[in-house]
């Protein structure tokens, strides 16, 4: 089921500069149990992705209607969001007059192992990297190719993602995936000043580590310092947390830190769905 | 008048990975007296940009077919031709059957005053950056929000194009063109293996400027530079050559080079035009 701009379609115009230059952003959260998961979350960060790129923000309340229509009958399910520049004509330069489109799409939670929780992920580097551009830093828009292109460099179903560096080899996510290491007992992060996307869980891991007093920095990863670190993990809305148990043939422990954040997340998540929609 | 894949329609599937993801490339064409200029040019830069995005290139003969019927009454215009990976499930993993959509569509030729061409443009610096990704350089790819966050920099309609620097503060091309610097009776313009668009004049210029003799060097500009060179102009498919006349208030003559540059770029075009569509 697909709602464009509040109507039952699957047809975009394709002179939507979403198809056309990939002006726009998109959010994928998770439907558990009918309800929506850190729903005021991806509303905000929507909103900021819309601020920055220069694209009225869709009304909060229109969006909050549809995505409770759209998501009744789909008690465990995946819903994305993308909003784009709209129509516009032939060229880079914005129509003066902005009409965002809205496209609410509801699909299939995927189906991964349940181990992947919690025995940890085997992973892998990359080739393909990150263009560092401070203006689309942080943001979850609409233009992929590189993480395309770096889920095309593997087809071993027993890989389940691949760490991405930027263009002077610093380490900065997984294709779809925030990334965070342990080393000396401190919660580490990469930097996404330059490039990569702002993660709802990221920031929520980040938080929890704050309000639980463990140490946490964002800073620029090298590869030897991941392979250095004693714990490893991975976070997105859809999976929540893996811990990466194998990367590139380096073996890691799931270790306690890791245990610890994945119990406050599921306590943080349960909570959270109490309040939305 | 839009061609989807071969159907006369306006309305792309939105599940189509352009429209998610970026996930293609694109040509623009110039069509002048009803005939297609650097068809060829075109379609092997689109077959190119096609293997290293690994989407099935479109059959030539299908497309000219279409290319036929879709300039006929349209004399003076410009045809876009958009490849991207097609239909495919969410995620940035290429579907295994990979179906490429393509769209042919034609618009109004834009109407630039004959001054520009003559006596020359105003441009400026544009602060948005270009990232550096070795594996998307060169390619016309739907990933363009660097271009269209540089492009409303500016709202001066005086100002005709802004120049784009890389995140190591290379100059690299133009929102919509190519760069070319004339320095010591020298042509030059910036090394494409970072980032950047490797345009179809822009290759046809260096062609010229080695068939005639003249000295041309692709490598790294500056800032400095670019403000210390002779002659600056700019190329496209649609503009074909518009010498710059002031950029930030710095101002340039038009010299010999760019003239001679013009008239030979005049001549290939011609020729070129009596062997296509």
């Amino acid at each position: 089921m697909i709602l464009i701009n509040g109507e039952n379609q699957q047809g975009i115009d394709c002179t939507d500069r979403g198809f056309q230059y990939g002006d726009g952003v998109f959010e994928t959260l998770e439907i558990s149990n009918g309800r929506v998961v850190y729903l005021d979350h991806h509303l905000n960060r929507l909103a900021v992705g819309c601020q920055r790129l220069l694209i009225p923000t869709p009304e909060i309340s229109i969006l909050k209607q549809e995505i409770s229509g759209l998501i009744q009958s789909h008690a465990r399910s995946v819903l994305k969001i993308i909003i784009t520049r709209g129509v516009g004509g032939r060229g880079y330069r914005q129509p003066e007059t902005i009409n965002a489109t809205r496209v609410l799409s509801i699909h299939p939670f995927p189906d991964y192992p349940a181990d992947y929780k919690t025995e940890g992920v085997n992973i892998r580097f990359c080739d393909t990297r990150l263009g560092q551009n401070r203006r689309l830093a942080g943001l979850k828009h609409l233009n992929r190719l590189e993480q395309v292109l770096a889920r095309a460099e593997w087809q071993d179903r027993n890989i389940q993602e691949g760490l991405m560096f930027d263009s002077e080899d610093n380490l900065i996510e997984g294709t779809m995936t925030n990334l965070f290491l342990v080393e000396n007992a401190r919660l580490l992060t990469p930097q996404l000043d330059q490039c990569g996307v702002d993660g709802i869980v990221r920031n929520i891991i980040i938080e929890l580590a704050q309000v639980n007093g463990l140490i946490i920095e964002e800073l620029r990863v090298s590869k030897a310092r991941i392979l250095a670190a004693e714990e490893v993990f991975l976070t997105n809305s859809i999976i929540g947390m893996w811990p990466v148990k194998n990367l590139d043939g380096h073996a890691f422990g799931i270790g306690e830190i890791t245990r610890q954040l994945d119990t406050w997340l599921d306590d943080f998540k349960q909570k959270d769905c109490q309040n939305g929609l």
